[in-house]
This record gives C-alpha cells, sequence and structure tokens, in this order.
C-alpha cells in the first residue's frame, strides 16, 4: 500500500556561487543597525507530499524530482528530509 | 566574549495563504510524470552568521530581523535554528 511521505527540500546556492540577494540583505541589515550580522545566504524551502511504496522508493524519485525540476546541479546543493505522514487510524 | 552563531531560517507562506508557484511546480512535475506529488509550498531558506553575547541574545535579535525584514508576518510564518560555532583552537 502506498504511504504518504512529507519532503523538506532545501536549495542553497553553491558556496562558490555568488550571492547577490544575501549580500543586499545583509547590507540592509547592517543600515538597520545590525552590523553583528555576518555573511547571509538566501536558498529555498520546499515542503511537498507524495505517495509511494516504501521511504527508499520516495527517496530515489525526490532525488530525480530535485536535479530535474526543483534545482539547478550546476549552482546549487540541495538536501531533503523525509517524514512518513502519520495515517488517522479508522476507529 | 561574544560567540558567533549560525541561524537557519525558514520562511513559509501561512497555510491560509496561495502559493501560485508552488501550484506551477506541481502542475509541472505532473506533467513530467510525478502523479503522486500532492500540494507543494515554495518559501525561503535562509543561512547567516551573527555573533551574540548568548544564546538568547541571538534568539531575540533573529526574531526581529525575521519580523522586519526577513518575513512578512502578515502572510509569511518563520521559524529558525540557532547553532553556536565551533571556534578553531588555536593550537
Amino acid at each position: 500500500m502506498a504511504q504518504q511521505y512529507q519532503a523538506q527540500i532545501y536549495v542553497t546556492l553553491r558556496p562558490s556561487v555568488l550571492d547577490p540577494a544575501g549580500t543586499a540583505v545583509q547590507v540592509g541589515l547592517m543600515h538597520m543597525g545590525y552590523e553583528n550580522v555576518g555573511q547571509v545566504r538566501i536558498g529555498k524551502y520546499i515542503e511537498l507530499t507524495l505517495s509511494a511504496d516504501s521511504e527508499t522508493i520516495a527517496c530515489e524519485q525526490l532525488n530525480r524530482i530535485c536535479d530535474q525540476l526543483l534545482a539547478n546541479p550546476v549552482i546549487e546543493n540541495y538536501q531533503f528530509e523525509l517524514q512518513e505522514m502519520s495515517t488517522v487510524a479508522s476507529q
């Protein structure tokens, strides 16, 4: 029986790639008086649900989804966490 | 002495707010054959470093930073994790 999974995916720029948006936030924070804030890097956080027969299959599929659509592997890294969603007992 | 902290901040749309980008990704995945993927929600993932005298102070400051700049509290929720960065011993 297919299980429902909840995935949390983090897509971040590779460390060698410049992040102008992050730098803009950092400069903005400095102007707001937060001078103790160092490097800021901005990425994406994606939550999705998927159904799969096993956690292994769900992981494989998520890797393909990230490579093909959610992340640009040339400039971005990704990582994800998978949780089985608790099914409500029918009692 | 001020400690260095690494913060991971997750900014997500409130559940009641529509997420057209997430829906577009979901439809895209369906067209790519991933018909087992359910709801997709897209948020921001921000990493930053800051120095503060204590974890409590760092938390208070991060809350202000999120409220003032990183998140729009009207339509977005945020949560963050703080880790003390290990200082390299000078030996």
